[in-house]
């Protein structure tokens, strides 16, 4: 079943050398086998106000966590990069609120503290999947960490890069499939469903799929969450926002939060 | 919803061109919206007999087309090339015997005649895709064609390939997802499901799967079979066989006819 | 050297299999080891008159043959689909005009018997580079053979589309690079030099290079023109026009015939 | 000639924003315009004494830099990680004693206080180059950097990372190509030359060449330098040691310095 994957490499996150899928508890969450998580959020934090009136429809939807980047990672640097600090206080405060968990991208160890201080779940990007030394500093704490596949990670990249952060004594790691890049300029990114049963079949981690970034067109998050779940996805991650046209960034792949509520319904 | 599309292109195969989803009648079989097909049989016909056995199992399952390859395409010339002809008269023998339907590649002018005296769909294979002195060919016939996406095509670009056949008048084309070939090397091809909600939106031609090209491993071709149905697609096209070990070419991606009976069930 | 080709798939291409270089000898030309080849011309035959200015300016430029599409593979069907045999025939005179040799694409066993009567080396396009049927029939000419690669062809399958020609006795095979397919949007194609050196090394097989499709822009064909000779090629596939502009395809790659002329003072 | 970049995201880097060629000078060292710099060097160090080996053929045969790994970003956690900090040092006495300069990737800003007093010039490695935190902390140096491209990143996605280093006030930048990830796995990377004429087209920067990592096999290193050359890079960095079977990483890929002599010979 390994077929072409280089199992010396591995001492932590194949079924090799686990038997029992891992289970994450944060709270009353639970992450993991048996169970369906739906995390919705905006792509940007803006303020407060805002975030608040999102994180209502989404508690009431039946998502559990609360989504929102306070450090955005942009390709130009001439983009706004997020409210910082003061992202994270945001979220924090508007998830407790509502009885949601949160999280959030964190994207050096400059801020790691800060992170760990306000976050329940930290997302490592795609564009970090191998800073090394990011997931060697996170590995020390017991922080749930959600990690991305890197945009043209292949499967054995990203399983060491999750084995990066176990080998430091930190088991609570979610791989996240969030699409890859190909000749397809059609979508913004190709979404690699096959991914998730392979990886349920080789690893005992959770797997949870990005269909927003996936995709990148909003019209085709529906079809493309119900399809994650059907080959045995254990959660999602979803950009949603009241008004997708007013949202800061990646409003083209935003829902708002009635299809939102429509895809908990068909999946909870 | 046509976003990065050149609409000027096309005068046929998209919504705009054609309001109503196309519905293919063949003998009593429907193919199109609201109707799930499902196609099975072993990736190359080696006799009678054996496809004789496989064809059973395909009916009794829940199939209703019976697939075996006769002209194989293979990449290297000293690999065995398929029965040609004879391939063609088998199939056709076989399938008519369980009343099945049955399809099988066509790779060249020289052949079609034969292609349609005993096949009752043409497949064109992925390398074929762009092979537009074929495409127009067939667009001359009414044969129902499953044209399979070239394994590095954009959407754009598939689309207009069938184009091509409905261009001559021949209005009944099948969409065949068949994976695409990205640097992931785990899996034979990387499986675009994406593409099957996006289909089904622009254009009114049904859509199918091939999960067993897909994936090219056969541990993995029933979680997609499910997630295809899952974002929409209307069919699904597996490679089967009693026994997957002796099969001539595919062994590894090829599913035996008891998992496909377990595909069948849960998607009928 | 062959580290990750199947070596069993070959029986004629490697140099496993014939230790010297394959020569290609036409008329008074000679392809291959030590020789620097230049072909130039539109990318689409419009008429005698334009092909025979552009041929008057690539024979004093040191070009010694000439191109032109007759049978044009477009991605859709409702764009101009070239002048058939009447542009053979064209090429065919106003290269004999000139004292140049001519080349043009095949794209159908049924034209087969015209390309071999009008034309002195067949081209097999892109797309058509794994159309076996149309590979085994030119294999059973003597007809020299340029063979692109596949836009998303391996160098392996590559290597076994030119073995099919070879295979069925017809030693002239012309191997060219021609770009593949990537991520990458700002030029056309990825031009692949590294497969030049890699070809030169493994096989006997003379290997030419297209800048134009490689790149897609005329204003870096000529630097890359010069690093393909840099790394080995024998020779080189330039689209070059009178006045670009007012080409019919692939107006934004083909470069004026100022410009071939210094780029073939540059190499010869 | 800025065709499909967004020219509204740059202030710093493209020759739109600054008309003359940026050079580099460090110690006697420029770096730039008409200019051809060599630098070689063992992919990992392993100790002074090995270093010191190489280092003393990198000069004899006209290399001006030396290079060697101290934080080596491996793919998996169980393999080596590098010297470390030892490593700058090692880098730093042995260039001394030659008369070289030195450069070595730095991952994380935790070390980067270290990498400025100990090295010359700073490299950010492929996975790296989108770690905003670290480009950030980099651009508020005057540091010379060496700024790899991503393996799958755009032209645009490269230039803008650049950006984030001038932004900051740093505009030592130099870009370096070293392959991209696409389907072909016959070499560890496709080397996307044409980047090269392209870059010098629109930027003011100094554009490097890495055909070691670019092709990954050692035979293919001195033909593919000398393209880099003819389509116009300013200079080379080329991993070579005495006896690339003995090498700590990257052998397959690793000249003897020999060939790596030979190679300075054609160009300087």
């Amino acid at each position: 079943m390994y077929h072409s994957l280089n199992k010396n490499k591995f001492k932590h996150t194949l079924k090799l050398n686990k038997n029992t899928d891992t289970i994450i508890n944060i709270g009353d969450i639970t992450i993991g086998y048996n169970t369906k998580t739906i995390i919705g959020g905006p792509c940007t934090i803006k303020d407060f106000d805002s975030l608040d009136l999102i994180a209502s429809k989404v508690k009431s939807s039946g998502g559990t966590i609360l989504r929102g980047g306070a450090f955005k990672p942009r390709t130009s640097p001439h983009d706004f990069q997020g409210l910082g600090v003061d992202g994270y206080k945001i979220i924090n405060a508007v998830s407790k609120k509502h009885g949601l968990l949160c999280v959030s991208e964190v994207t050096s160890i400059t801020n790691l503290d800060d992170a760990c201080k306000y976050l329940d779940i930290l997302q490592i990007g795609t564009r970090n999947m191998q800073n090394f030394e990011l997931l060697k500093a996170i590995g020390k704490t017991k922080k749930p960490v959600l990690l991305k596949r890197g945009f043209s990670s292949t499967l054995e990249e990203w399983l060491l890069s999750a084995e990066y952060i176990l080998n430091k004594g930190n088991p609570n790691v979610i791989l996240c499939e969030r699409g890859i890049r190909t000749f397809e300029t059609f979508t913004r990114n190709t979404l690699d469903l096959t991914i998730v049963p392979i990886l349920k079949n080789l690893s005992h981690l959770p797997v949870f799929v990005d269909p927003s970034h996936g995709v990148g067109l909003s019209e085709y998050v529906m079809p493309m969450s119900i399809a994650s779940i059907a080959c045995g996805a254990d959660g999602l991650i979803i950009e949603t926002d009241i008004d997708p046209k007013t949202t800061i960034s990646d409003g083209r792949q935003t829902i708002n939060t009635n299809t939102f509520k429509e895809i908990c319904n068909s999946i909870l």
